[in-house]
């Protein structure tokens, strides 16, 4: 019988870290932390799909292209997303070849360059909400908004970022190859930075603007592969509701009633804990067993003790 | 029985001309026309694997990383290298499921980021050959050396270039996912820009400096798959010996040991023909029956009416 898929959403912030140094040796550091996480996971014998963010990394490179556009057309978003999922595909892959290493597991790993359909009529190419890049001081945002047309807008009370359009994931075209490459055993790292955007426009596929939240992608790649564990990987190690208020408490098992519920109260901000939310549901409401959501550190926790969030569809007596 | 298997090796310059602008759009274009050339080998039934080149993509990218160092450190050049096969991986493939799309070919096409293990000592180290990026003039070659410490040389007579390190490929870490793929019907775009150079300086595997020659690597790749059919694309239809001398004239067949002669006559120069006749030497010795050398928009011709270059292991009657 074929072997449980488990598919891993990290974020991009996981790997570069805004208190951090911005080095590749900090990230590649943080990477191999991630991996070493995820042995938990191959030790429970599931097959493994890492599906990584690409916040920072897609910002700094849009950063770098601006920086020398006098000499260098800047690339549209697709390529810049493009860049980043080989950037932070590599860097993954060689810190998941040295955690196998360590553990002496034999497995292989692959990163699958992804592209991913949107629709050129998705609602959300009306308003620009998806932060990436740096937090600028509101005078040095303001110098791109006017210099570099960015969008740019206030995230979460420390500063100022580009913010670009974020569409729904539809379709993920390398589907078959990664699950192929699944169930032939290798670890496969898909959908990077949420895919590459790309639609029909003329047709045809061509790739078109946008940054594709990596936690819908990943709900999309699980539901797709009928994945038995969907773990989305965030700063805290449980879900908050009441956030800094004296009721605040830790949910330790959510059914989609109560998530959906929470989430129309805006318990969960749309900028960070939202879209994991509704990822969250959506896979449960495609015939999903169970989410759990975490830390990036305590996925050994919970895999192994239970500690963290679960989503389900009914609470289980 | 399983189909044969073609490996196409294409210059990154043939999707980014030195005399084109620099836009995406006619990146995009030349992608597309070269995936066009490659239905002429997929009519014939074979398997089609395409290795490209990387020099002018990621020599751009790291004059990019340059001009924002003040605001995000340099990657190392293995970072690099990933970035630029993320950007021309994705438009391969999107060139080529144009391509495919409008042939009616319904065939998969899949980007496979690729590591390829090099020998720290190897004594490539000793000596920058590799040209990458843009042409400078003297004075601005000059500053890049003395403010970015880049290795500068003169490159063919059109100007000042960057140029790195560029060890041989030793070992294809994504082989297997390669050759799995390949069998299973998937046109595999792989080993882009050589590989991305790693090493097991630390008895793991990290990423390490250098630009691999993309047509080793994709004569190693053709070894180790047994591919019955090995095209190396550059400039030109034919290769021609005593170039630019009266008694100049086109190669349409060439045995092996007419290669080595006249390699070791100089009369392949070392930038550009000399290691495409070397990679073919290198794939013939180990068994491989034929070398296919032409230029990128004469694909069609070479497979349909034998106009092209062959280097084949002994001449046959």
């Amino acid at each position: 019988m074929a072997k449980p898929i488990a598919v891993v959403a990290i974020g991009g912030n996981a790997i570069l870290k805004s208190n951090d140094d911005l080095s590749f040796e900090a990230q590649l550091n943080n990477a191999k932390q991630a991996c070493k996480q995820m042995l938990a996971i191959l030790h429970k014998r599931y097959e493994l799909v890492i599906v990584h963010g690409n916040g920072p990394q897609v910002g700094n490179l849009l950063l770098q292209f601006e920086k020398a556009k006098d000499l260098i057309p800047v690339p549209p978003l697709d390529v810049a997303v493009a860049s980043s999922q080989g950037l932070l595909g590599h860097m993954l892959e060689i810190s998941m070849r040295c955690v196998l290493e360590e553990d002496r597991f034999a497995k292989e790993v692959a990163t699958i360059m992804t592209q991913v359909v949107v629709d050129e009529k998705d609602p959300a190419y009306e308003n620009p909400t998806k932060p990436i890049g740096p937090f600028y001081s509101k005078e040095v945002g303001e110098q791109h908004r006017k210099n570099d047309k960015w969008n740019i807008m206030e995230d979460s009370g420390r500063g100022y970022r580009r913010v670009v359009y974020s569409p729904k994931p539809q379709k993920i075209l390398e589907l078959n190859t990664i699950r192929h490459l699944i169930e032939s055993g290798v670890i496969v790292i898909a959908c990077g930075g949420g895919g590459i955007p790309v639609n029909y426009h003329t047709g045809s596929v061509i790739g078109t603007e946008g940054v594709i939240d990596k936690d819908f992608a990943a709900s999309l790649l699980a539901y797709n592969l009928e994945a038995e564990l969907f773990l989305i990987l965030t700063g805290v190690e449980k879900v908050a509701i009441d956030f800094g208020k004296p009721t605040q408490r830790q949910i330790d098992v959510m059914t989609i009633k109560e998530a959906k519920k929470w989430l129309k109260e805006g318990q969960f901000p749309a900028g960070s804990m939202g879209p994991k939310i509704e990822a969250a549901i959506e896979y449960i409401e495609k015939g999903g067993k169970e989410v759990i959501i975490t830390s990036e550190d305590n996925v050994a926790n919970a895999i192994d003790q239970g500690f963290c969030t679960r989503i389900v569809n009914h609470e289980q007596s």
